[in-house]
């Protein structure tokens, strides 16, 4: 009986579908990031086990260094879960992606828009997480932007390779950073749980989107004059 | 009296005999492990520091990240014995270092044999001081093969180069993924503690024998068309 | 009336100015460390993401790795003070960066001594705290030396470079290891506190600058005959 009533309680309702969003974003986010994974090993050359282990690190390496800078258990160790989603992506596209560049794949909308979510939904958690383990405003930013972008930042690490977070001058780390604020900020002037999680996560989306469809971006700290090296560097 | 009864006994004496045959095990694959290292370090013309950290490096670095991942103190911290093994070996070579590339001694049969060695040992610890740590199957497969294959990545990390392990097609993290999963099922179905230990270890052993002598792999990811991009992307 | 004789005694006002002076040497090597990362990125040509991550990452990488090493808790969560003087110096110099190349500033013999006080200070805070956490006296050498030069890898990790420290033959990994060792020494005998603080921290700074001004250095592990890979290399 009691179940029942909890069903039809619009509330609870609301609880069910927002937790069911949550995990629908973690896996499409997952999913986005082994894709990213398995694209840059087809493209450094590397074999199966490379495109299985880089998939595995863009998708976990993020909340992997959360948990280790909080002193918290290592999520995945637990609970590997997202760790087989991301694996079972990578053996899926591998085959495909000895027959042709992936390229147009990774940037596929759909694939863009399932990466912007994952960055979303991992920089809220990461942060949330960080301000309930007692860390310092600043630190929790920096704690959410890094489980939102830490496993990108690893990927590009093993494919030897400067990050591209750091020079593609699009809102990416700046619209996790965004994010992060917007959280602790309402957070911090006690605004309720669902809000807390919810509107920071739809301040990155809409900031990463406006990025990759007005092109809104982050400057250059390049030397103006020697244009011609940019292709060199980062080739 | 009990002393020598203790000794005449077979099953102490398998034991001695094992535990000896497991630290000589884990010394040669530390020793393989430095040579790899400062044979890195000389080929990217590092000066001796590089030359004892990536020795240092390849030899503690996957055990470092194994006791960073389940939380427990990190095992050189209070007994630096392999760390100071990696760095005489460095310190050993080094002078034949700079007369000419080493590289002859790295894939020297002895010196493959004992980095097969080292691999075999390192899993295999691996794997059961995480599955002793309560981690999930999956979980402590990941951290044992992290043990095993970490410290290499590291050295070719800080060498700028993408990890060999991930491109070049032999079975090595491969090797030691199936002697983890050999372990977790021995483990699970309750086998005695030296088969626990031993079977893993022969499994890796061979698979990587087989690697080595009949060129056993795994498949690349790479796009099958563009065959002269490899020798510049892992120049 | 208590606070007048406390300040009036000689001991209290050496306590005193021996903390400020230590501060003062944190902030000056955290600018000098956040101006390497920030010229860093420039020469790389990253965006002002890459400008502000490279500078907080050399700022407090080594001191993340020490924490991390001996399970203890980061520094930075609880008082982010350093992440923020080296975000500020990155957003200070990065409008310059893109003016003309910034290397002359790195170089700037003002900047080299306020690097090497950095260093000369997290050698001496890491061996110390290591030395306290209760790790091995040579743990605790590594743990030091990590701690003053471990930011400054990751900055060349992050950039996708061979780390500097690793072949630029120079005492500075060499200098901090001077220092952890005389402090331990130091340490050893029972020797006052201030002692073991302020001796190691001098050796570093008299190394580091016989190193910058007399040319010592370390030997190369480079085959020599191959001298035209070096700029390759290290391009």
């Amino acid at each position: 009986m009691h179940t029942l009533v909890a069903v039809v309680d619009p509330d609870v309702i609301l609880t069910h579908a927002l937790g069911t969003l949550r995990m629908v974003l973690e896996y499409l986010g997952t999913v986005a990031f082994a894709i990213s994974g398995a694209v840059a090993a087809s493209r450094r050359r590397m074999d199966l086990v490379g495109a299985v282990v880089l998939a595995g690190l863009v998708a976990v390496g993020g909340g992997t260094m959360r948990d280790l800078l909080l002193r918290q258990p290592v999520f995945w160790i637990e609970n590997p879960t997202l760790v087989l989603v991301a694996i079972a992506t990578a053996l899926a596209i591998a085959p495909f992606a000895r027959r042709r560049d992936l390229g147009a794949l990774a940037r596929h909308r759909i694939v863009e828009h399932s990466d912007a979510a994952g960055l979303a939904i991992f920089v809220v958690i990461g942060t949330g997480i960080a301000l309930d383990a007692g860390a310092s405003p600043v630190a929790a930013m920096i704690v959410g932007v890094v489980n939102g972008v830490g496993g990108g930042i690893l990927r590009d690490l093993f494919a030897a390779q400067v990050p591209e977070v750091f020079w593609n001058g699009q809102l990416y780390a700046t619209a996790a950073l965004g994010g992060a604020f917007a959280l602790w900020a309402l957070w911090a002037a006690g605004a309720p749980a669902e809000v807390v999680f919810w509107v920071p996560l739809l301040v990155i989306l809409v900031l990463r989107t406006l990025s990759l469809r007005r092109g809104w971006g982050v400057p250059s700290v390049a030397v103006v004059q020697k244009r011609e090296l940019q292709t060199e560097s980062h080739a």
